[in-house]
């Protein structure tokens, strides 16, 4: 079969691998969509997250099919299967852990003691392989049948909304609150059309890039460039103490700044973006608005719930599908997302 | 009546002041005791939360009467006042809130909307006269009756052991869990007591000084030098995950980093101390942590519940009482907690 295959940095390779049988626990998927990721970007660039030596838990090392948000058709069963069937659409959680240690057995699996973060963490597509391949084997517990009326192109773009529903969740936003979020990138974009979704009461978004803001507006959010405007300024015209929670999905000095002066006494200031180096934080100044800053990795127990709220609002999210390209064009697909900001989420597909 | 009063930067009287009336909503005191705070070597040292201008909400400036962690007997009551008799025995919660904004309607009144941090917040002894005088009022509203069997020394040790009981509360600390303290200051020790009080299984506090380390001994703590040991190794000898819990009470670049080193994947970071200047963080190191990095300012609707953990530990807390000094030794007093680490809670008194 065709996949995609990064052997390190700057090497990713279409090519043809034999197809393996799935372990007793794990289920076949002939691949539908797969979702390009900008992790996918810096595994690329920088070499992000790729297993240069033998995994602690898979065992795996470079060359590793890319691609972990991905949905598609169940093929085969392993021998243990009993609640999939030949035929049934899934998307796949691309988690994995270890089932066994603290974490995991306190419901935190995407914080898996056995995760080691120097080797990439634990995630289908970095750790062993992911979705960018005709077909992939998958853990049965891991997987989840798409909801009625949900077709592949969304059930492939629940991984990177659940990534915005666990910050989500941990900010403890609750309805009729106020946002901001930093940063109109795909997450940032999730995050803030989640918000809107759950009727928080006013949804600004901030990022430096036009094409960006107007994918904003068409999702009914309130945009702010701070190349044009004080965006603290601004929001304060509306809300003179600020916003209730603020997402950082930029990662970036400046923005944290901003997350850090719109957000109101007493609020929660929500990381989200991996960022690329060390910030600084006047932690006295945080001090005096009593600010929790928290961060937040991957997700965990949510992928139902995502899936539910995409398919409520199935019109929303379609509108951050901007490419569908096949395999042939997908290492053309993951640089481009390093230029071109009118893409939000390229889909990858076989079938193309 | 005798005042220890504040003009600015190392400038400290003590002098004759007139004794106004109590307000309708006030009470009179009679100070028994006034514990000198870290703070009020700061506002010595560097002016530290001094009103120089006009206070937005007291109309105040300096100077000022210090002293907010005291105790008295009530000799005076205002015109409204219902719920307290001459002779009662009370700690004061020494906050000023407007009473009126949307934190002090949801609780939150350490977080008033209208505190002006930059006019050194709401705070008797800094922004309207304070305990360490023989007289002072206060708002009957944050006046509290001392649990039987409490003397007046351990009522003016609430106000710090809220301080401490507030970040605790914050961090969502259950009994059971694990502990780490850095910093052996009184804040540093009154959280570390509170949290073995409450039953956590380990609570590990370090210092560079052996001197507060012995007090910590005294306490039933487990003390770490990070001049001698590695803390990070140290504990990982006894918990390999790390600690569920760590409170930054010294407020340095140093003590942030182990803090964010010895704490276990999804634990808390709580930060306590006021740090002195920015500090430097790995975002993305946090966010493979999952660390949610709280602040607190003071406390709200915690002194009854304070009151009743010392009282139920008297011999405990104090130990944490090193001195009495009368009036006339209180800027002496001030100073020594700059050098003399033998020090925990020194306590002024009109008596003495």
């Amino acid at each position: 079969m065709k996949a995609v295959r990064i052997y390190g940095k700057e090497d990713i390779r279409v090519e043809d691998v034999p197809i393996s049988d799935p372990k007793p626990d794990q289920i076949q998927i002939k691949v539908k969509y797969c979702g390009i990721c900008g992790s996918d970007l810096h595994a690329y660039t920088d070499g992000f997250g790729l297993p240069m030596h033998k995994h602690p838990i898979t065992g795996r090392e470079v060359p590793i099919t890319l691609g972990h948000e991905f949905s598609g058709e169940v093929v085969k069963l392993g021998s243990e299967i009993t609640d999939f069937q030949i035929g049934d659409a899934v998307a796949i959680e691309p988690l994995i852990a270890c089932g066994h240690c603290a974490n995991c057995r306190a419901g935190n699996y995407n914080l898996c003691l056995n995760m080691h973060a120097e080797d990439g963490g634990n995630f289908l597509g970095y750790s062993d392989d992911g979705g960018m391949a005709e077909y992939v084997n998958a853990q049965a517990s891991f997987a989840y049948k798409l909801p009625k009326g949900m077709n592949y192109e969304l059930g492939a773009l629940t991984e990177p909304t659940a990534v915005a529903y666990e910050a989500i969740k941990k900010s403890g936003l609750i309805a009729g609150q106020t946002v901001a979020v930093m940063g109109a990138g795909p997450i940032g974009l999730l995050t803030a059309l989640l918000a809107k979704t759950m009727n928080a009461s006013q949804v600004y978004i901030s990022d430096l890039s036009e094409e960006r803001l107007a994918k904003a507006q068409e999702l009914g959010l309130t945009t702010l460039n701070p190349s044009q405007v004080d965006v603290n300024d601004e929001i304060r015209k509306d809300l003179p103490n600020g916003v209730d929670i603020t997402f950082e999905c930029a990662g970036a000095q400046p923005t944290l700044n901003t997350a850090l002066q719109i957000t109101r006494r007493g609020g929660i200031v929500q990381i989200v973006a991996i960022f690329g180096k060390p910030v600084t934080i006047d932690l006295s100044a945080a001090t005096m608005q009593g600010y929790n800053i928290n961060t937040v990795l991957a997700y965990n127990n949510s992928f139902p719930l995502v899936m539910g709220m995409i398919n409520n609002h199935q019109d929303l999210f379609k509108k951050l599908i901007t490419n569908k390209l096949g395999f042939d064009q997908a290492i053309e697909g993951i640089k481009s997302l390093a230029t071109d900001k009118s893409q939000v989420k390229i889909m990858i597909s076989p079938e193309l």
